[in-house]
């Protein structure tokens, strides 16, 4: 049995329209003291819940916040995005409505259309891998923020991870253990984090004094297979020290040094990017890494949303990626 | 600019009460053809949208199914039950409201209070593994099916994993490849899964003739780490084959195979269990595996709750779990 709005306004003796008002907020509106006091007595004895579609239309939006992704919430990787933006949304009274639409471009409109005839208030637009888009038209004229991706001309706050600083903290670190002849093995595949991690390798290398060497700067494929083909030219290079791409590539390394008789990291330390779940804390030995800050991407992006954050003006939020020390060095 | 109702109502010439009764397709209405007509094309030409809002409230429910769940979303594996019920809800034109409560109560109680204050159609209620739980309170009277879960006594329909199955699969392969001292390196943890695939393991070998050996049924730490623990009782046990409880524990097995020179599948057969990303197909060599059949748990998840799918009475509707064999039998 459902507690109306009339059982209410019964309870307290008092017209539906008086209910209204008190549950509603609405300035203006002249209650008398005692009746505001027995309709919130008779809301709380009879457990009355206002109808929140009801709520929404009068207020013109809703406590909804929608995050449309392509494949967040089901590749094994970015899920914390949800979980940071679905703390930072609860914090705040909204509800994260999730539509994640493995890049189907029909899915994604029908989500977002979705999404505005519920009157959200605003959309979080997310991929689960850090890289330009193209903002879907349906978001053009949307309070929109984009989050582990940006548009091309910037003209969409976006909240993503900062590659640069994340590459040069992993060749820090090599450094910091005394290394000097450190490989990359980058990834083959174009993107943010194939460009901006070699810049901060370099900038790493350059601020201890240690001149680019390009024979030491590999590209393979990204993922545990391509680590394992890169042995032999990662140990002709002379290397002793190597930051892998992502934690795959790393996994790869480890089989590909183990096949051979080297252990790690005594005849080779080995430093990952992406601290992913299953594999990171899990190789022999463990590996050192640096996270991707997933989590806070998708509470920034809620701030962002909200204007608890100011957008950095016309240019993308960088977030820090942090360190994850283990035995690898 | 939002075109309204009264803006379609002007340029097909008509009142505001017709224009609602063509948008909502009322029975009985009354209205003549040409204006039916007239109001149709205001709408195509004024790109007129209902607000879904309304129209849920003189319906009585929305077009959303509920998905609570614990932390699906957000752990690197059962991703896929989102991605079935989402594509199943579509197909039947639902939009999947997740909401992800990382098992704190208290968020769980709040999205579940919202999602019916927003008149779901019903709520999936799922967990990242398959477990008995106890049913929220709120749940009890709402439509609800659980989705890789179950209420102890089985008062509500439940899509579940046939573990069993997946256990007597398991073994058959290896039984099929010529083996008959198969080892069984089960969890520690008590679950369905560790009982019912320790069923599906012996079931397998009484098929086969062969008598259950306890001396090759251990119990170890369900990841890397047990899985590496355990191998020396799994060489001293005689077996030439080996069924983890997962792919994780089949991983650490893997190294301290590798550690002793003991190759995959000439010296010890592997099988693994979940088909994780990220690890079964990337192990060397990579690994046969049975999978955990998330996605079709989602999808008859939705299809029991729209009633698609009669629910097996009182009892749990069992999901196969199929094989994917690599190179490591």
């Amino acid at each position: 049995m459902t507690t109306t709005m009339r059982d209410v306004a019964k309870a307290a003796g008092v017209s539906v329209a008086t209910v209204s008002h008190v549950v509603n907020d609405k300035p203006g509106a002249r209650i008398g003291e005692d009746a505001r006091r027995r309709v919130q007595e008779a809301i709380i004895a009879l457990g009355y819940r206002p109808n929140a579609l009801a709520k929404t239309l009068s207020e013109g939006s809703s406590r909804f916040i929608g995050l449309v992704a392509d494949a967040i919430a089901t590749t094994p990787f970015a899920g914390q995005i949800i979980h940071g933006a679905q703390d930072e949304a609860w914090r705040h009274g909204f509800v994260l409505l999730v539509a994640n639409t493995e890049g189907n471009a029909a899915a994604e409109n029908d989500a977002i259309a979705m999404m505005l005839e519920h009157q959200v208030r605003g959309i979080l637009y997310s991929t689960w891998y850090h890289r330009e888009i193209e903002v879907p038209p349906p978001l053009q004229h949307t309070e929109t923020v984009l989050v582990n991706c940006f548009a091309g001309d910037d003209s969409f706050p976006a909240v993503v991870p900062d590659e640069e600083q994340g590459g040069r903290t992993a060749t820090e670190e090599l450094l910091a253990v005394g290394h000097r002849r450190i490989a990359f093995l980058n990834t083959t595949t174009s993107s943010p984090a194939r460009d901006r991690r070699l810049a901060g390798y370099r900038s790493a290398l350059e601020e201890a004094g240690i001149a680019f060497d390009p024979a030491l700067a590999f590209e393979t494929a990204p993922d545990q297979e391509g680590g394992y083909a890169a042995v032999d030219g990662l140990l002709a290079s002379g290397a002793t020290g190597v930051f892998c791409h992502n934690d795959r590539v790393a996994m790869g390394v480890y089989d590909g040094l183990r096949e051979r008789g080297l252990r790690i990291p005594d005849d080779m330390a080995v430093m990952g990017f992406d601290n992913q779940d299953v594999i990171a804390a899990h190789l022999r030995p463990p590996l050192s890494t640096v996270a991707l800050p997933h989590y806070e991407l998708g509470a920034a992006g809620v701030r962002t949303l909200l204007g608890l954050d100011a957008p950095a003006a016309g240019a993308r939020q960088l977030v820090s990626c942090p360190t994850v020390l283990r035995e690898s060095l």
